[in-house]
């Protein structure tokens, strides 16, 4: 028997507990052993909860109980969740976390830890929730050089942005019924301005370059500023609009980021709706492949904090390989990289921004006192230049 | 090192060749270890091919060099490698193989002679070429109960399919553009005729059953009676029409069947189109997952028996778990399926057919001296008594 400890029982917590007895049978079968959740770390108590008997809150008593060889760190946050998932490391106990901001932070130095220490730490789940993505990069996708991967990595935001699309509405209402329905948070910003998806695509990015790829260092921009009127152009263009998180190598440099853009109607990322979140990966011998789920969601990242579980149970005394050195990645300069954009300047710039940005598409639409167009391929240097001569309203970035 | 011979020196086998050559840091970081082809099996010489010299006829060279611990089988066909894929195994030496086939038929039996003598049979390229399907069920959904698969797993009749849709041609026609691009056999009948998604989804449903499901017990249906104005209609329904291949668990029971289908333009897999192959798969905790990809290609075949073979480097001495049990599954009969069925009849049979079938939704397209409709949700059985009886021009199963 193996016995399991779970580090905070919020939402996934609870979620581990509840995917390892639901499915029982079949995750003993699958992890060649019986696993036992013996302990559940938390400030609180849970008397009222079928396992509120296994509740400790003194960290200790996991981390000095030689028996609990598997961690589940579903605590969130990086201060207390540092020192807890180090200590385990140190103690020989694998540790699997749905934790972003850990990964995205520690993700080297917890690697480290754990091959020094013969055991593992496993992140399924901190990117595309239940979506199998850090499994099929790191041993799927083995003879494979990345050269890019494009994801929709965040639930809310695509939640909203398929809202405006359906609805013809704009983002402040969409947001407002999404905080209602409970799919956003009271305080959106992390998912809003982008910073969630930054994180998962610097984890991501890590995996695809073998380094280290800083989260503070990837351009970051959220989705408040996309209206319902963007959406009547992207349409008139058989297009729409996706919050995209990306990272591209390029002659050897790594661009990443998080920022709106316009995709095709026909491209596979168009079709990812609502809630659902999917990563699209680039390599040099498969060419395109896609991983498609729910992004989010008690079960479905409990279910991938159980799948690195069970991959603990199968690789006891040994360290699954997994490349992520320490060492940061220089990332390419965001002025450098080059794509075009689709642009709406006031009706009355319609020659000015002709003469500027020369060869230009026209896009027609139903809005009145506007011209909008899209521009030819370009850097961001070269077009944030054009772009602050001319005054335009808006611009959303286009993906090839 | 590790010393590896490939079986078969046609498009995969050069593809296998390659992708270890291109991606070579690579390939042996992921490793662990350096790969070398040591041996190439072949009726035939390659005078001209830069492995030519590595080429043998006699297989018993390979398999009594002890050095070489990892076989490439990519000559498909049963009969041969039957006979080489068991004696490596029995050697123990690792077997990586792209034959469907071979794993369709022998798959129970390979793997219980790998785990006997300590190695692998892995077959990742054997469904979906290089999409990652094989793996992530074996090693990613762990967690999970599958509980329903639905594939795109036949290129060359999603290619047809898809340039039937937007040209509005017919079969005959795009399949013979698609036979003079090589995009199509000269004999296309394991293709069009379903027989190769049908050894597919009978990996695939094993894998779901942890038994053996028979590909001979399969109900298959191709798309040689699809038609121009089928999809005429389905585009007026908002659906489309593809080549599903799909296996469900219903009340302990498992349905499995090749079959077109028409499904909306909304489903995830709707929007997998040309040689592109998809994986749908439901299961009870993390709800719907999705794996994309080019199913076939020599690159993108070879680079999942690469991925095999760096799995087997890592794995040496120890045997990867796939639950697979050589016990036959009974597969529910197909007279109990339950769905709604897409229906044309003549004009003249209008009133007949709502008689027969009761409530019915009439689909609306421009097709003169025709009557079209949806039926409620009911088995084959009785569908088929209810056809009959009318006399129907034709039917096209619905995927809800």
């Amino acid at each position: 028997m193996i016995q399991v400890a779970v580090f905070g029982y919020g939402t996934v917590g609870k979620g581990v507990v509840e995917v390892i007895e639901t499915n029982k049978a079949l995750v003993n079968k699958k992890a060649g052993e019986e696993l036992n959740v013996k302990y559940i770390l938390d400030l609180l108590d849970f008397p009222e909860d079928p396992y509120g008997d296994k509740v400790v809150h003194d960290v200790d008593v996991i981390l000095n109980d030689p028996e609990v060889q598997i961690v589940c760190e579903t605590m969130g946050g990086t201060r207390v969740a540092y020192d807890y998932t180090k200590r385990a490391l140190l103690a020989g106990k694998s540790v699997c976390t749905s934790n972003k901001e850990m990964v995205a932070a520690f993700g080297p130095e917890m690697l480290a830890l754990a091959r020094e220490n013969k055991c593992n730490y496993l992140f399924e789940a901190s990117v595309g929730g239940g979506i199998p993505i850090i499994r099929p990069i790191n041993s799927a996708l083995t003879a494979e050089k990345i050269e890019a991967i494009t994801g929709i990595l965040n639930g809310t935001t695509n939640y909203i942005l398929t809202k405006m699309e359906r609805e013809g509405a704009n983002f402040e209402d969409v947001l407002k019924q999404a905080q209602d329905l409970g799919y956003a948070e009271k305080n959106p910003e992390a998912d809003v301005e982008g910073y969630d998806a930054c994180r998962k695509i610097a984890i991501l990015s890590s995996l695809m370059a073998g380094k280290n790829v800083k989260y503070e260092d990837i351009y970051t921009e959220g989705i408040t500023k996309i209206t319902a009127t963007d959406f009547v152009y992207a349409k008139s263009m058989n297009k729409t609009i996706k919050l995209l998180a990306q990272s591209k190598e390029v002659d050897g440099k790594i661009y990443a980021m998080v920022s709106p853009f316009m995709i095709g109607a026909d491209h596979p990322l168009a079709m990812v709706n609502d809630v659902f979140n999917a990563v699209f990966v680039h390599s040099n011998m498969l060419d395109d492949s896609m991983y498609y789920g729910r992004g989010a969601g008690k079960l479905a990242t409990a279910s991938a904090v159980v799948a690195d579980v069970i991959d603990c149970a199968r690789n006891m005394d040994r360290t699954i390989p997994c490349f992520w050195e320490a060492e940061n990645v220089v990332l390419g300069g965001i002025e450098d990289a080059k794509r075009s954009f689709f642009v709406r300047v006031s009706a009355d710039k319609e020659s000015e921004a002709k003469a500027v940005f020369g060869t230009v598409s026209a896009v027609a639409a139903d809005v009145a006192g506007e011209f909008a167009f899209v521009t030819d391929v370009m850097t961001e240097k070269e077009f944030s230049e054009k772009a602050d001569k001319v005054g335009i309203l808006s611009r959303i970035r286009i993906e090839a």
